[in-house]
């Protein structure tokens, strides 16, 4: 026996498959459930439609009569050129009951959905569940703060530096960790870099996993100089609000990059790579922040997961929210 | 049904509770068991006396006989004046069957002990065990190198930081973490710190656990000038095996005391707590070591415990060595 709990995690799961492609749509999941067993699925296709909904309740055929509806996102209540709303569909569909778990932020939708199914006689539970926040991070993040959820990567010793003195930084991480690195990127709408990276390491910022190569997100430089020829540039981190189709940021340094976003509070996820070893001296994986008291630097990341790359460690932090938990929890 | 092999760890595990009392001495753990039940237990004592199989063997009293005893090192062949070899004690005392881990490396037993009690009928084994090696690391890093077994605590931020630019360094990990210090102090023979630290910091190097304040280890600092009132110096890391009665050194930086330890090669185990906090300027945990090539900074060290302290993260990465695993595996 699943709770509903249990459905929402897996509606959830399955709309991280629409990450990124969704883009500039959330990546939903919606999973159909009848007598305690899944009839039909469905997650946001590439480009946001058709949303998971339809396509859960196309799957599902004539089994949807009478069945549980479970969706990581609110189902839209706005019909577009590109189709009905979901919440007019569902009404439609025989489904009995409906649960969700975030509430749609988009002012067109903002509980209505909810609203007409509940008065289309379908009954309705709004439940929370971390990993569904976690899965829709980068659309709540657009919505709450009008720009994408920025991911800054690390890749140092254990005692924090990215390159020796020389500049060498091929390799501080194995190659596990760095397979890893090109995953991460493929989940991005988006990779950052700052001028001086540019400048050192020429850097390809492309996804060189098999099968993935097509995942290859936008390039973005951060300089105050001109765009060297196909890299989109901005000038100042907080342009990041600005950036087109972009739920997703991957922000790969370097030492200044980083502590450019994390001083103007721009970065809700750490991904640190570590590997056993210890340089003693080079280039610190983030410059100054302008740190005038420890106390100030506490209370503002929170280990969110931990494991092991070959003999590296990764780790996720994610920044805390005041009076609440983390943004997105550890469901990704 | 318990193996040979976890009644050697049971008695390491006994043996570690000698520690740092019983030095110069091994601290050892002794366990008898008959019919599966244990029936005498022993460690080393403060000072070294009596030896672990002896006070095992008198708790076990008459149920000796026809016992099985285990020791985590094979038992001494020496007399002393303090008392008789472990061998001819437990040659008189009925124990049928003797199983060791660690072979004494001291010549006057080295195999001598073993093969003394097989010439008294005893059956006897030896079989490797990861913990008893580790309950042993003083002891047997001060046969093998002539030096105490050093560990090297490093308490830093998540980009490596020991100290604000200003010097601030109060506090960076939390409660938990700094209590945890403290029970890694009352472990060890004695603390050394560098003459920065010494005058920055004015370090009490003491045992502030309750129960454990006599246990403040010796003070030790590595300075290039005189030593102050009430604490040993040394001029330089490889003094260190001029220390009298220390199986156990725990350093506790600066950031030039850890590179000069490192840099000797004279660190056998690191002992890192990382705050969840990001400082991006300040002084490094550990200073140059003059590394050239990332290369050579690899296979040095490997990760053999990982855990939470409240919100700071505690991780021991111990010493490779050529052509075997660790030094002490993850036994502590
Ligand atoms: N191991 C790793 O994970 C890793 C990752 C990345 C980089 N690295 C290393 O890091 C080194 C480069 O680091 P870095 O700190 O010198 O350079 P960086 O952060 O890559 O680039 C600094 C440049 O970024 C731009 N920038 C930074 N903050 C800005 C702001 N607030 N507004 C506008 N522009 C801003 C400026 O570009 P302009 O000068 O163009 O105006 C600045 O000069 C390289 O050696 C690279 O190999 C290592
Ligand atoms: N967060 C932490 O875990 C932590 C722990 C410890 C210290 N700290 C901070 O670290 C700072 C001090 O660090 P530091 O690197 O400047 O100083 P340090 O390592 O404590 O002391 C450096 C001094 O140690 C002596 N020394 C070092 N290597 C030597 C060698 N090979 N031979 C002979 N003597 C040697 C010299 O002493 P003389 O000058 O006396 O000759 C040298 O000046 C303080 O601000 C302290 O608060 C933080």
């Amino acid at each position: 026996m699943h709770s509903d709990s249990d459905w929402l995690a897996a509606a959830a799961r399955l709309g991280l498959r629409g990450r990124p492609l969704s883009r500039p749509n959330p990546s939903v999941g919606a999973i159909i459930v009848k007598h305690g067993k899944v009839v039909g699925r469905g997650h946001t296709r590439a480009g946001g439609r058709p949303h998971a909904e339809k396509i859960a309740l196309d799957d599902a055929g004539e089994d949807a009569k009478g069945a549980a509806l479970y969706t990581s996102l609110e189902p839209c209540n706005h019909e577009s050129e590109r189709g009905p709303a979901c919440s007019d569909i569902i009404a439609r569909s025989g489904i009995s009951r409906m649960v969700f778990a975030v509430t749609d932020p988009d002012p067109r939708t903002a509980g209505s959905g909810a609203e007409k199914l509940r008065r289309a006689g379908i009954k309705v539970s709004q439940i929370d569940c971390a990993q569904a926040s976690a899965s829709l991070a980068g659309y709540l993040t657009q919505k709450a703060r009008g720009r994408p959820h920025v991911t800054l990567k690390l890749a140092t010793s254990l005692d924090g530096f990215v390159a020796l003195p020389s500049g060498e930084s091929q390799w501080i991480t194995g190659d596990q960790a760095r397979a890893h690195v090109h995953s991460r990127r493929a989940q991005a709408d988006a990779i950052l870099v700052g001028g001086g990276t540019w400048r050192a390491d020429k850097p390809r910022l492309d996804v060189r996993l098999a099968g993935l190569e097509e995942r290859s997100p936008q390039r973005i430089l951060l300089t105050r100089g001109i765009a060297p020829d196909g890299v989109k540039i901005i000038n100042r981190p907080e342009q990041i609000a600005a950036l087109d189709d972009v739920l997703y940021l991957y922000v790969e340094g370097g030492g200044q990059t980083a502590a450019s976003f994390l001083s103007a509070d721009l970065v809700d996820r750490i991904e640190l790579y570590r590997a056993p070893i210890i340089m003693g001296a080079g280039q610190s994986s983030v410059a100054d922040i302008g740190l005038e008291k420890l106390s100030a630097a506490h209370g503002r990341w929170q280990l969110a997961e931990q494991r092991m790359l070959g003999s590296d460690t990764y780790e996720v932090y994610e920044r805390v929210q005041p009076n609440q938990g983390t943004t997105t929890g550890n469901g990704e």
